[in-house]
């Protein structure tokens, strides 16, 4: 066991949160609120939009005015997703600190997902590396269904590494792992990890774990074990299949970080201030919040 | 590491879930309903009924009519929780399979849950020890606070063990180490079973975590690791707080085995029944069904 000092939770709430959204689109100001709201609770990585086509994404079709409109906070990279040349002229126009590019591990998802393979999505992203080498801004890989497929099921943990070795290979500092579907348990999510770690070093790789089937922190914690020190989280869980109520995506921010503080991990993250803002956009976007640890302590303050 | 190649989950439901369930008294027929179903799931130790005074818990007033209308299922053992002396005549008298008393590892917990120190609640156990030798009536103890109390915050993992050792001397076949505020987190619960497992062997222990923090998965894989191999899990995470809405008490039986099952770990128990199980009882009461697995599964089965 090498549980890491400290851990660098990436925050996905504005984007990977907001994008599924259903309901009317949510205002720039409500967005660049959370963003301001986020990095004052001490989170230093904030994926705050996706320069996607607003046809695919509505949600996020305001991705330029939400990054001019965010009040900068020193020290905090504010990131986009962006899947093609187009995408990352226009986050670089915005002035985002980062973008990201994203890949799937499974083929069949890949199809369905991004109507393209493997092997042609990461040549898609080869003219965004080489722009973003031009301009020094750093790029982040995700690869999804890393511990399953809804089309596929199992995917092969050496799959999931050829997948991040490209990405790494490619330029990527840092590649992101994907439990899309929220599928894995704990000794399936530490196979992956050694798999990738493998060909990736740990340093350079994030868990990004849906906890649609509730076990997201008991997969953190494995990975912890081996080392892994960069979490992407979504504060009251914002995020997962609006369609499907109660069907949870991305794992609570709040949780992950009452994880970690009982670990005795250092995050820099106030969770009391992050509480607050989960039970505040929870409000503001009339969804049940869905951090236990929001739900616990935030009843806690409200019944004091 | 070492875990267990099979765990027996003990199923709270139909005492721990439902005693503190607002509303009208559920029936008895659904009751004995909720036992039979759990029974054909595949559990083998489910604790049916507590033979309290009905002034203290309304919704356990017929616990002699639950157990008489169970049809009992050869090979699963119905246990009931019995206080004191009567309660254990009464349940003796229905027809338990085992009993099951209960103490606290906080002092101020005792006092303010039942009113007495922890001393005192021992000494209160004794005759139901005598008595249950006697019959050759098995006894599990329960410790509850045992990762947290609300009103002393944390507890030493030595004070845990001391009353585990004390009712394992007693005469309890078996110790459920209760983190009875959902409190705990991974490193915590993996200290305090190494604390109790110095008294008390593993094998005699049992993890009960509520999972209001959401931390009782994570919580649950630490201790796993320890080598404990029973559980106290209940269906649809029925049971915690039914005045706070959404504060979860009890971790979901369907989340746990989905756990174990990824672990490669047998419990004997059919997810697929159990998850039918919790999606029937959450509607008869009028719930949100608690568990994760129950919700994604659940759903998927339903757009099928």
């Amino acid at each position: 066991m090498s549980f890491p000092k400290q851990v660098r939770l990436a925050e996905m709430s504005p984007r990977d949160g907001l994008q599924n959204e259903p309901g009317p689109v949510i205002s720039t100001t409500l967005k660049t609120e959370l963003i301001e709201r986020l990095a004052d609770c001490g989170l230093i990585h904030i994926e705050a939009a996706s320069f996607v086509s607003p046809k695919w994404v509505p949600q996020m079709a305001d991705a330029a005015e939400v990054m001019a409109g965010i009040r900068r906070k020193p020290g905090v990279r504010y990131t986009a997703l962006t899947p093609n040349l187009k995408g990352f002229e226009n986050a670089l126009a915005a002035g985002v600190s980062e973008v990201a590019v994203f890949g799937a591990a499974s083929e069949t998802f890949s199809q369905k997902n991004i109507n393209c393979s493997i092997a042609e999505s990461l040549e898609r992203f080869m003219p965004v590396m080489e722009a973003a080498k031009q301009h020094k801004i750093p790029v982040r890989g995700y690869v999804s269904t890393v511990l399953g497929c809804p089309y596929e099921g199992d995917i092969a943990p050496a799959q999931v590494a050829n997948v991040a070795k490209a990405l790494a290979d490619m330029g990527c500092y840092e590649i992101s792992l994907g439990d899309t579907i929220g599928v894995g348990t704990p000794l399936k999510a530490k196979r992956m990890l050694e798999a990738v770690a493998a060909e990736v070093p740990v340093e350079k790789l994030a868990a990004h774990f849906h906890d649609t089937y509730g076990q997201a922190l008991a997969n953190l914690y494995a990975v912890l074990e081996e080392g892994m020190s960069v979490i992407d989280s979504s504060v009251a869980g914002l995020g997962g299949c609006p369609y499907a109520n109660g069907a949870s995506g991305n794992v609570a921010t709040e949780d992950v970080l009452y994880l970690l503080e009982g670990l005795g991990i250092e995050t820099g993250v106030d969770l009391k201030k992050l509480i607050a803002t989960g039970a505040w956009i929870s409000k503001k976007l009339g969804r049940t919040n869905g951090s236990k640890v929001g739900q616990a302590l935030g009843q806690r303050t409200g019944a004091a």
